[in-house]
């Protein structure tokens, strides 16, 4: 469990810590975004699996299947799930009202309507008849990566018990962006700074955002979602700037 | 998923509605009995993989990863415990704080010093070099069956905001009456009526409670343990009779 919590970019954590910054409660958010990290570490632990996406490589290192072997992996994802879980009950996070809200909406965004969805889909669409069109690939997306960007993005709202519709407007562009980015990496990154092994999915003949919009349609859209998440912010005003460099972030990262 | 939840004896569903009813909140427990019998399927499901148990047979219908495929299972099996912790957000269960503590208390029943600890150490103990003693035995099914029962039989008590202390007694008892009887299930039971494979266990050389007791005292231990759980619900008198009743099915069941 602690070694597929390592590394990463963190970003899920960040942007619960920067959400919970900008609501006032950033002295308080920690267990969550502690609770984002190991949801996102126990989908990679499972999503690696050789009955899954069979990865051999992940930030930078084997595997946990490959380290240790398959029953582990399967074990040790299932623990981070039920951690992510239990670190949303610690009262540091605050009243128990705004606990649960926390703990249903990543049940919401992890379980079979979000992110198991997305995973769900996206083992479909390799066996589908035809490739998936830019709707279909975005509703996986959506599921895949997009359910848990909104909850850590929303996080700091439920924790003061405020509106999360902004951060939620900013989470939907920046999960989109976040997915569009990563499959320009995939054709066009350095393997050794991602950390993982990249071109599976042209390999795989799998539709992406790449190969739907072309490359250079790929990189405008990615540009505008990060503008349109940027714009999602305006209520928050200068206090949300470091939201908006994430998002800019998001789309010219190496990993 | 609805296919895993589908028949099994609902044991754990039971103890948190009688245990509910005992503390006059049976009318509002349903979503805790219905969350600990997905969290049990989820485990069942991941039990079952090639890369665990490897069983084709539960009851009474093939295994999901036979049905469908492994990833189906692994992600079935992921959804269900999301699910279970989502099902116990529901405000049937009454105020937020009673809530929490279910998410806590399921979350540390089922996690990495629980029900995932109790099933590393049974996959540990296939390649031990010396088969378990009757120690690490009892340790390893107080995680592997134990702890879930317990969360189940507490959940009536955690509702009313009550103390659970006379209900973790009795399902500590219980807990292991019920895997002491499963060990004489897997030697003696009719693998029809049991809907698995039975006689696992001595195939590959397993310690159990029936090789550590033999099966006379395995007997006599499961009688033992049954009365110390009924002995342990004298504080609510007559109307646990039916808690009783079920302690003392559990060593006498066939499936």
């Amino acid at each position: 469990m602690r070694y597929a919590l390592r590394g990463g970019k963190r970003l899920r954590a960040f942007l619960v810590l920067e959400s919970a910054r900008l609501h006032g409660v950033g002295d308080r958010a920690m267990p969550a975004a502690a609770a984002v990290e190991a949801l996102h570490a126990y989908s990679l632990v499972h999503d690696d699996l050789p009955c899954m996406d069979d990865d051999d490589l992940r930030r930078g290192q084997p595997t946990v299947h490959v380290r240790w072997d398959e029953a582990t992996a399967v074990l040790a994802g299932d623990a981070l799930q039920t951690l992510a879980f239990e670190l949303l009950t610690d009262p540091v996070l605050g009243p128990a009202e705004a606990r649960i809200a926390l703990v249903a909406a990543l049940a919401r965004a992890s379980g079979a309507e979000g992110m198991v969805l997305g995973q769900a889909l996206d083992i479909a669409a390799e066996t589908a008849p035809v490739p998936l069109d830019l709707q279909a690939i975005t509703r996986l997306q959506a599921g895949k990566t997009g359910a848990l960007i909104g909850f850590a993005a929303e996080a700091g709202a439920r924790i003061a018990e405020a509106d999360p519709a902004p951060l939620a407007a900013y989470a939907r562009a920046l999960g989109l962006a976040f997915q569009v980015a990563d499959d320009i990496l995939d054709v066009e990154g350095d393997a050794a700074k991602a950390g993982k092994r990249l071109n599976k999915d042209a390999e795989a003949g799998k539709a992406t955002f790449v190969s739907l919009l072309g490359l250079a349609g790929a990189k405008t859209r990615a540009a505008e979602l990060a503008e349109e998440a940027c714009a999602a912010l305006a209520p928050y005003g200068d206090d949300a700037a470091i939201l908006c460099e994430a998002a800019r972030f998001v789309i010219s990262r190496e990993s």
